[in-house]
């Protein structure tokens, strides 16, 4: 078992550090542009290819973002504790399996959380994804597998834990492309979307109990079509 | 709710994709010589400062190290799913709290999973570092704390489930210097090692109910301190 990794101490990790401080400060959010490579350079008394090195690092987290002829901006997890690796392999069919146990272990607890702490913005996403499922749904619109991805999401927000809704979403998100693919082949639309709105139910009236058994029935729904589709 | 991040359609992030694939065909582990630089470029038919800056984003996230006259080597965080943000800000007590009521969370699931399923070699790893802890509480050892993290991180372990293991070394090792400001406030290792050692009891005879309680009235100490010092 590998111990905490120590800091790094280089010029390029220093200044990736000094960015992030800097966003923070200035109370940047995801998607605010940032000074322009020269500038940044300049403010931090360094050449310019340094510069860039330590943005190319920060890129990597998706803490900045390059956009081609347009400039530096900040990346969609600036501010996160927990991230899913951006740059992995493709997973085979075990690790999917694993993924989504792992999300059976995690997700009834926050569904348990949502019903004890109710938190209102958290709420108002879960209906939203709720109403716009029942749209897609209605209209056999593609976009339905991100729609019941943001619902899983918004129980996490329900919960008011941000390090919660971080690790849910590392967990999302990390491979989403394959997790559509097993949403695709599970297949029923209109069951998902009852389970979902029996977990919202659970949350809306404040049963922690009955939230968590609504979340582990839906997650073993998913489990098994895809247990058994390994055969 | 932002939706799932579009894969990134560049080269620098081609190449680290692509640095990733040979990291994983030709079996490499954390520790690992790569190829230098120049090699790689070679390999890649690109240029070295093209083939730095997606070694740089790579190293951002933990997936290569940079060893000054050393050369390159597979990172800490290869193969990982989940990581713990490397560049972040010191987190405020607010954060600290909502990071272990994130750990209260999960882990008591963790356990109940650890005692269902009792990874050998998880198990291994827990009683190793019970056995650390003891010694070290006996010699008055710093490195106690790195111990009792390692015990939270083996119970994931005997649960057998990878991106469980990786969820929860994200919450641990985000902040880690910080969490052991708290277990330093915290202050009674004896008392730390009795509900280590109950959790790991309750692990060993495989009963899932009782280890989650054990977990959970372990880590509701450690969270009572905290509201506790900020009075």
């Amino acid at each position: 078992m590998s111990s905490v990794p120590s800091l790094r101490r280089n010029l390029s990790g220093d200044l990736a550090q000094a960015v992030v401080a800097l966003v923070e400060q200035e109370g940047l959010r995801p998607g605010d542009p940032l000074e322009s490579l020269k500038a940044l350079a300049a403010r931090f008394d360094v050449a310019v290819p340094t510069m860039r090195e330590a943005l190319r690092r920060l890129e990597g987290l998706g803490l900045v973002d390059f956009r081609h002829g347009s400039g530096i901006y900040v990346g969609i997890n600036a501010g996160r504790r927990v991230l899913a690796n951006p740059v992995q392999s493709r997973p085979d069919a075990d690790q999917l399996v694993e993924l989504l146990e792992a999300r059976r272990q995690i997700e009834p607890s926050l569904a348990m959380l949502a019903a004890q702490v109710r938190d209102e913005a958290g709420i108002a996403l879960m209906e939203e994804s709720l109403a716009s499922a029942q749209e897609q749904i209605a209209s056999g619109d593609d976009a339905l597998w991100l729609t019941n991805l943001d619902f899983h999401r918004a129980v996490a927000a329900a919960g008011g834990n941000s390090v919660l809704v971080e690790v849910l979403d590392s967990i999302v998100l990390v491979h989403a492309e394959d997790q559509r693919e097993i949403l695709r082949l599970h297949g029923d639309a209109s069951a998902d979307y009852a389970e979902h709105a029996r977990i919202a139910e659970c949350v809306r009236r404040g049963d922690p109990q009955a939230a968590r058994d609504a979340a582990y029935t839906h997650l073993d729904h998913v489990v098994e079509v895809i247990r058994a589709r390994r055969g």
